[in-house]
């Protein structure tokens, strides 16, 4: 899975990156780009704890608002974060593709 | 991905459930089961919260103890949990299906 190019594909405005925010926001983010955007594909992006959240976001646009969703490659990763007094610390990444 | 039958492949022995215990806790076990299991496959699964666990999991594994692990599949799907009062909610899931 992590040998698709997949991402290449995908262009910026087509990312929803998941942060602190309420579910729904993001749902509805996802939702809009959907509707709105040139493109059938969106990208949900998350590091650390909002993984979790970004799994929801994909799960509740797909059950309750665009049924014909499909969740096309889902790839996990490790990201480097620095600290402000220059400290590295690892941290767990998700990117989930979907199209419709 | 969710039409693959990976599922079906693993053994009850070869899964290992994310809760809420520290991350090297399951990191052991999963480093473990590869080590003296039969198989060699290990499945992480986790709901909710411990999603972000999951995948800290599968990547400190692959990163820190077994470079040649590979992740095979990733499922996200939508549980439903049942409370004491007899309500139910929805939950998201993850499964990482992991070889070496």
């Amino acid at each position: 899975m992590p040998e698709k190019k997949t991402k290449q594909e995908v262009k910026d405005e087509d990312v929803v990156y998941i942060g602190r925010k309420p579910v729904m926001s993001y749902v509805l983010a996802a939702v809009t780009q959907f509707n709105i955007g040139n493109s059938n594909k969106v990208v949900l992006k998350a590091r650390g704890r909002a993984i979790s959240k970004a799994v929801d976001v994909s799960e509740i646009v797909r059950n309750k608002f665009i049924q014909e969703l499909k969740v096309d490659d889902i790839k996990i990763g490790t990201e480097e974060v620095k600290r402000e007094d220059g400290s590295a610390s690892n941290v767990s990444s998700i990117e989930i593709y979907m199209s419709k």
